[in-house]
């Protein structure tokens, strides 16, 4: 994906957009077209925006989830995707715990694979949505400052991200205590020689210098079950030194807005003032969830 | 909901079920429309229906279940019911172990919420299904001796309809034994002072006199589980004081109808000649469930 | 079954395949029928191939699973089939761990039912495609040789495709280490008097001499569970006695295709170059079970 091919899916999302404003939102264009979509790992908002996703413009969907299927039989997954393909499916959508996996399927199995979040490597469609959101809100996204803060070491949306953001000519910060930065990152800063792949990001530990004159800040989930592992002391020091709340938005810019790729730990990463508050674009990227994932559902096939 | 109310969709569910009785059981009335179901606890009948029921009106329904929503990640009912309605659906029917849960979505999320089951607390489509299965059989209700047989304390489905029942006009009696009686209920004839808001209902903890000149019988689910926690000394001692059996029935009105909402117990609440007797209503509540919860669609939306 | 009900399903699968070669592969033949599938047991191809099936035809497909239903609860398999056909659908489909459950379902509730796997009973729809594959392949079966190799013992597979294969007129030779042959086809060789109503086939437990001369070669999975109940020696044994191979393939006949009913355990019955191969017929296997199954729902209802 390059800047043309970003901005592509974009303005197809506008297009989408007007459709599901439509009285009836109901379009033929994918009619005949069967999807599958393949989930390893639980999801309420990706499969369900896939779901609509296909259904608004025709297309008939199936799903497939590890539990049901012959993968309990311990069949692989790639004559899993060779099956779907086999039975006539246009489109495979996977999430899969292991990164890499939609890949290997694009790559051993030839056929349209999307991936819906693959370990902590990536989630690209989520990565597009934030970016389709964030300049809706914000407008063109070239030299904006866009604050990461959370869990960046486990988040594949935080790797999507900053490679959007970075490709759409962002600043990108990151914030987060130094156990939950992944190691490549931190280099850049210290001994290590930074990977010449890897755009150029700041990085904190301190939010309330990181937050300072941010454009957007996308706050990541805190998974309860990192404190078992050791990265997190406990909630209560991450929520008083690294949660979005009132008092720290008033650093940025006037105009920030706040996005969260959810499932939200309202009141520890996130304090609910501002998850219902007037900065949040929280519900419009779950609505524009759909409208992205049409668009890329209808340039993959036309 | 008062009287009106619910003749209103008595009459909605006859010109429903006119649709179900043509070649092609489907019109396009709710077409464009998304109706997201997300069942916390396991259902057959329930989410068949109002499956069907979406269908059969030109919606579109997507299927969530606790198990591969992000439920399992510990995201927050609000959260997910949010999620659902910012992805664009304009119904959300919830069952839930938890008494409440629909209404406190309804509260928070400003959608439309369909109560397909919470807790112990209520089931109302099941108790217009009754309504509507029970007035096509019978008649009006007014003045009918209804009989509620079975573990009343644990039943959404008892619950509910003895409201929609007593609205109704209906003479209700409850019968069960005295542990599976709800102690409010239990007050009414005793010491304690009855609830103001609640209906006069006859109790009885013997079924042959409970059951005498009777002109409907619903019989409900015993869950075997009872036994464990000693709210039933014996299946066997249940089935011998409480079943609903063809010696029993002889005690009803002649025409006295019987009911049951299902998963059976075959042999335990209702003998197997019932079942499949003339006077069971069972296989007409399924098959009226589809239309009732047309209606309740249809209702909500237009 | 006789022959000219499987020449019907054939002819009518080749018109199906017709559809789905189109550009929009649906028809509405089945408008406003409703299918639904109940699996017990996981399922991958199979709930796939019959979902796509009934969406090309127009149909409305309500999948259940054990797991979400009320299956759950203790609800017996003949009242959920009773309630299934009670709202409103027109064709079951059911695959059962146990045995004739199928024809529990068609027997006692009185509906169009198809199995979809029944324990180690049958499958015939597999059976069906894998005649439907072959006849497409080598022609008419007739006096053709063709070698099932595998766990005849705990097939399904097995069992319908022997029972199709000889209505048909094949040769058939059935090929397994003698512990995992059915003591009912060993009586044939030895002392057993053979049942009247089994068709005549060959049993080898040497594959080198079984695959002389074959037209067809039917691979079955190995499950890796048979070894601890000492039905397998090793995985290793079975691979080097009883794999199909590119060396094992030259024994049979020059245009002998191979097929496989999946999931596969690549690598242990079956070679990976024999997978991929231009021999192999089963990636069309999966894809005439979308095709052929729309014939099955379509003559089950026309």
């Amino acid at each position: 994906f390059n800047v043309s091919e970003i901005n592509c899916v974009i303005e197809t999302t506008d297009a989408m957009k007007e459709v599901l404003n439509r009285d009836v939102p109901r379009v033929p264009t994918l009619r005949g077209v069967t999807i599958a979509s393949i989930f390893y790992e639980a999801s309420t908002r990706t499969r369900a925006a896939f779901d609509l996703a296909a259904r608004a413009l025709g297309a008939d969907i199936i799903n497939l989830t590890a539990k049901n299927s012959s993968a309990e039989k311990g069949e692989s997954l790639l004559d899993t995707a060779r099956t779907i393909k086999a039975v006539g499916a246009n489109i495979i959508i996977v999430r899969h715990p292991l990164a890499g996996a939609p890949y290997l399927i694009a790559d051993q199995v030839k056929c349209n694979v999307i991936n819906a979040g693959d370990g902590a490597h990536a989630h690209p469609t989520q990565a597009l949505i934030d970016l389709y959101t964030l300049q809706s809100s914000i407008g063109n996204l070239s030299g904006k400052k866009v604050l990461i803060v959370g869990d960046i070491l486990h988040s594949r949306v935080a790797r999507s991200n900053i490679w959007g953001l970075s490709i759409m000519g962002a600043k990108i910060t990151v914030c987060a205590p130094g156990t939950l930065l992944p190691s490549g990152l931190r280099g850049e800063q210290g001994k290590e020689k930074p990977q010449k792949s890897l755009p150029h990001i700041e990085i904190e530990t301190d939010l309330d210098s990181a937050i300072e004159g941010a454009d957007a800040i996308i706050a990541l989930r805190i998974q309860k079950e990192r404190q078992k592992s050791n990265l997190l002391p406990s909630l209560r020091e991450y929520i008083k030194l690294h949660q979005i709340n009132n008092e720290r938005l008033k650093r940025a810019s006037p105009n920030a807005v706040v996005m969260h790729p959810g499932p939200l730990n309202e009141g520890v990463e996130i304090a609910p003032e501002i998850v219902s508050g007037e900065r949040s674009m929280i519900d419009q990227q779950v609505a524009n969830g759909v409208a992205v994932r049409m668009a890329i559902l209808y340039l993959l096939l036309k």
